[in-house]
């Protein structure tokens, strides 16, 4: 009982904006506790050591050596994924790896063998997977009374694109564009309430921006073990905001202006260079001043829609609307009592030897395989069968 | 000048429900006046007589024949539009036909060759790609300032298919299911602002209901000629209404009261056979009392996004917004009049030679083909590749 209370110690490998946006998570939950972490930025570390007063590294093996580490929390940019976890992997340590798990599904492999072989946990998160109300609809689904999971239909309209880049994240090569960072979260919820195993891909990506040439939009029609499909369509240009249908909740639960409509493309306007794109891009990492919004709802990744025989369920960032065969009701999610708690619920898990979240390593495999998918399947005009695909 | 002026003489076959949704349209614009009727229920002709006093018959030949009808309209069943069209064009008038224009290639075809031979007009409608606000849209993409059309994103949820319904509508092969109904208004749009010419199309669609076998819902991938892509959603299993998301507006124009949810199913159970159930459709026909709310504003088919290089254009019943690379506006359409105007127009102009509107029998063969190949490609599993495609 006293050594299972004892917070989690986690050692962070990256301090950029995947960092930030779980810092309140951290911050705020007991259950784990800040102990080490590793940046290349002098500045990152220094305001890590203040904040927290672990210790801080240049290098990542040296992080996964520190023995207060229990596990690693790996949030380096996605190209990277896959020699930090293996990194972790190589000490024992369990492992909890921002989404997309890796971009190219050898790096997929490498990884989950690696902590399969050091009998270490690979947990890929956060996600938005992970939402209190996609959980809340998963158990309605799962308890059957509402029929199958029939069709669902999924869009996002965002300004993605718009928001300040490093070079790599414009490339697609190098992991960048829509699929990777954004598609990748409505895959996950989708996977999550279809049953997970999908079975084919057809799709189109758009390209529309030769000053952003990478794919900022995308239409997929999946299909699903048990009948079920699925539409995903996806916007970053940054025009029309989808949150308009989500109570203009932000997706990160903080309320949001509608008043700052086209901020992105403004601000982005103003940076003349690549420079100062990065610069700006670097004013959003860990102890640069430029923090998100605190939450007030959970939360969400756009519209979502799950058909079942007896009931819609639409997912909010307060909860779930169930319209049944003859009445509707809402179920709310309980209050956010701290940030992303069912993210640390796995951590914790994890750490503790307690089942695993859905969200493993060879889920986000089969979530990544999806993203590629929709890439190939446009490329090639035709529709993708898929191979690497995990219940839940 | 006195000759143009005179209104045009409508003749209609059939005084079923698309007849009556196109009522407050014919009875309201003193450019046209129905003159003619043919139906095969008494009360249904005494009814017409009494309101508009003109012939009634109960043949379509007679009523063609009637020299004070200068264009018929076809609102009979869908698996009727080929033999009442080509009496009409045989008898030389003008044709207004209810969408979809056919449920085969092969009829639409000969109707098509029909009105051609015989060198009348063949126009397809009503359909909700003449309401306002998609006009207003077409315009703003054909004035080409915001670019090109890159991606559409269109769903409609309704209680379509709980709606009182003769068997034949339940009966997919008969013209049956919310394909041929619904999905053809859906495409029609889709296809006005995609400038008309899809390339493929992938789908599945769901037939969940043993008590109504016939499809209910569907998703589609559609490419367009130019590189635009669209994807098209829709349920009419009567639970999530998206009205909702139209301001409560419900298709027809009408103010809608979510407290009346669930009352397509409710009033359905109630009604215990077949035959009860044909009697509670008989009862939403011409005469038998149960009309529609009157519509305040603009008809819509559910929720659209048009996501052009520099714009994404939203479709309400009040007009389109607009959400452009830094600002967003609301373009309003013009406060309703009288219903349906754009239909008239097309009516007006057909039968006074002029320019005929984009809804021809040509188009809607191609709409029926999309709404074909989506069957097929549910169907067959793969991608249809779409060859009876026209332009705007």
């Amino acid at each position: 009982m006293t050594s299972e209370a004892a917070p989690v110690g986690i050692g962070v490998i990256g301090l950029g904006r995947g960092f930030v946006l779980m810092l309140p998570a951290f911050r705020n939950d007991p259950r784990v506790k800040l102990v080490a972490a590793c940046a290349p930025r002098q500045s990152s570390r220094t305001a890590f050591q203040y904040e927290f007063g672990g210790n801080t590294y240049e290098d990542a093996d040296s992080l996964c050596a520190d023995p207060a580490v229990e596990i690693v929390y790996v949030a380096t940019p996605h190209q990277l994924h896959c020699e930090h976890v293996i990194a972790a992997a190589m000490a024992g340590k369990h492992v909890l790896v921002d989404k997309p798990l890796a971009v190219t599904l050898d790096h997929a492999d490498r990884m989950i063998a690696a902590c399969r072989d050091a009998g270490v946990h690979l947990l890929v998160g956060p996600s938005h997977s992970f939402d209190a109300p996609v959980r809340i609809a998963g158990e309605l689904i799962e308890a059957g009374e509402l029929g199958k999971v029939r069709m669902i239909n999924a869009f996002n309209y965002t300004d993605f694109l718009y928001r300040p880049r490093r070079p790599e994240e414009l490339d697609t090569g190098k992991g960048g564009g829509v699929l990777f960072s954004q598609g990748v979260h409505q895959i996950d919820i989708v996977r999550l309430l279809a049953g997970g195993l999908g079975e084919t891909v057809t799709a189109l990506t758009g390209n529309w921006d030769p000053a952003r040439p990478t794919e900022g939009a995308y239409s997929a029609l999946v299909s699903f073990a048990g009948g079920a499909f699925a539409s995903l369509t996806y916007s970053g240009y940054a025009h029309f905001d989808s949150d308009e249908w989500m109570g203009w909740t932000g997706e990160l639960g903080a309320e949001k202006d509608p008043q700052t409509y086209g901020d992105a493309r403004r601000k982005l306007a103003a940076a003349r260079s690549a420079d100062e794109e990065i610069r700006l891009k670097s004013a959003r990492t860990y102890g640069s001043g430029d923090m998100p919004k605190p939450a007030t709802r959970h939360e969400h990744f756009g519209p979502i829609i799950v058909s079942l025989d007896h009931a819609d369920l639409r997912l909010t960032p307060e909860g779930v609307h169930v319209y049944g065969d003859t009445r509707r009701e809402f179920l709310p999610a309980p209050p956010l009592r701290t940030p992303r708690t069912e993210v640390i619920d796995a951590v914790v898990g994890a750490a503790r030897d307690e089942t695993p979240p859905a969200q493993t390593g060879a889920w986000g495999r089969a979530s990544l395989e999806i993203c590629l998918a929709i890439l190939e399947s446009a490329k090639s005009r035709s529709t993708v069968t898929l191979k690497h695909q995990t219940g839940i």
